[in-house]
């Protein structure tokens, strides 16, 4: 399945949301604009926008009002990744040098907060605080969840629960706030806009623990930065959360915990979690998620923007970055 | 003059905002609450909140709409504190540790998105989107002024101008949207609305050449932090500017920005200062912002609440810490 399919039933709002975001890009202060032009410009699988402009169609379809809530939710989700790259300590992401290291992190952290407040203003062309406060909160969400993730770094107590908890702040959030959003400002009736919530918390999940896989599965040309990052960071995935559970008492993941300045200890677990099965565990569970999400949107009417959301979904599923 | 004085006339609305803040400190997070309260109970000044307060009595006065548009300025203020501080990497802050020095940068990149998120989440309780619009513009000019910083670092040739238009940004736009905010909770007639911003924005041009003074003029017990911190930082403020225009040719600060590793070039620098007539150069600048600011609410009823304006741009110029 190729990305620009899933765009397809939109595309011309997403046009209009990369018109956008190459506003935002546009700032007076020469650094800023070279900075948001790397970051901006990255190519980001645009999912979230996507998604937000097809809840936008379950009511009255506004794009006046749905690009800049698209653009936001893009831009906003964008700032996220500048600061995680910080708090990460990454220095490469989607193939290129992040922000830190090709500045420093102080660049990355403001240009970050100029990022939110940006995001901020265009959420206000909504109009609706309704819009505004759910998009707050998402963000308090997210940041508890990031700050959750590195207080349970390196903790090998840290359960699957913990997990799902962590994604469902840190990621589903936002496209749960998505699909929500573009419903309320498309004045969807309640039980489709909560549907469309539903839905995307959902296929958040998925899509995070698709991430989490990759970070395993994928080849470094593939990702776009080194394979086992999130073990280099003390992050347990859920693979890594399968994999210690089927062998608790040995296993090169507490090994590589207890001394993690053994880079063969990392590949060696690296190579345990692929000849194992717990990347086709992790697969069931992503998929499950994506079931859910489907139900979820079985009240709507049968149209091809029903169609499109199931079509991202196994995108989600299918995606190798 | 004590700071007690100038919060009397709002004393009630500032004991509510100060239960705001230990509500937005009581998070389900135990690492963020902990985090939280100690960033929010250093006992700032509450400057900012104590404007926004006295300028909700310039039309409607809404204690419900506008202590928590108080709250969530005092909370993006903090926000921006936490993140200075990675950026300077600084290790106190009034006299404590900071978040980055307790934990580590990445714990308070996070802690400061998160306060980001909260300051949204109350000023939507305003519900008034302008306002909203008002704080997201002033959290781009605040992000942008910071970076313009951090990009003219030891830049030798930047001048006053550029100083002025960076604490403009950096500093005064949130002493402008704490008056403006306030005014326009309160339903302000716009002559007054605008009067009350042009007071925030003078007195917060004085309030950071004070500021600035001070990190020359202050003891270490005073400020909190060592003095001479901004010269550390390559940060050139309108004292070191104001020295070097004295001394184009040969003055301690370029000699330091040649070779930063010299203490004694920069307790040279601080000496220089301190022995020059700039600081009174400098305080003549501060305290003709304050006489504008007096100027710009002229226009106000003659009443407590504008005297208690005066008197707030009065303790700014006196203030030592």
């Amino acid at each position: 399945m190729q990305v620009a399919s899933i765009h397809e039933p939109v595309q011309a709002e997403l046009t209009q949301v990369e018109a956008a975001l190459a506003d935002v890009a546009n700032s007076d202060v020469p650094a800023l604009r070279a900075m948001l032009t790397h970051v901006l410009s990255a190519g980001g699988k645009r999912l979230r926008p996507t998604i937000a402009l097809l809840a936008g169609r379950f009511g009255d379809f506004q794009p006046k009002l749905l690009v800049p809530l698209a653009a936001s939710i893009e831009l906003l989700h964008t700032a996220t990744l500048v600061h995680d790259d910080v708090i990460d300590d990454s220095d490469t992401r989607r193939g290129r040098e992040t922000t830190n290291a090709r500045h420093h992190n102080a660049a990355a952290v403001m240009l970050g907060d100029y990022m939110f407040a940006h995001a901020a203003d265009l959420i206000c062309r909504t109009e609706s605080i309704e819009v505004v406060k759910l998009f707050s909160r998402t963000l308090m969400a997210m940041a508890s969840g990031e700050l959750n993730q590195d207080m349970s770094a390196y903790q090998y107590s840290s359960g699957t629960i913990e997990y799902f908890n962590r994604i469902a702040g840190k990621t589903a959030s936002l496209f749960a706030t998505s699909a929500e959003g573009g419903a309320m400002v498309a004045g969807a009736q309640p039980a489709w806009t909560r549907a469309l919530r539903d839905y995307g918390e959902n296929v958040g999940m998925a899509f995070q623990i698709v991430d989490d896989i990759l970070d395993f599965e994928g080849t470094e040309a593939e990702l776009g930065k080194p394979a086992g990052s999130d073990l280099m960071q003390g992050t347990l995935t859920l693979p890594s959360l399968l994999l210690m559970e089927r062998y608790p008492n040995d296993n090169p993941i507490e090994k590589l915990f207890r001394d993690r300045s053994r880079e063969d200890y990392l590949a060696e677990a690296i190579r345990v979690v692929r000849d194992s099965d717990v990347l086709d565990k992790s697969y069931d569970a992503a998929r499950n998620f994506r079931d859910r999400a489907a139900e979820c949107i079985e009240v709507l009417p049968d149209s091809g923007d029903r169609a499109a959301l199931i079509e991202i979904a196994d995108y989600i599923l299918s995606r190798r970055s």
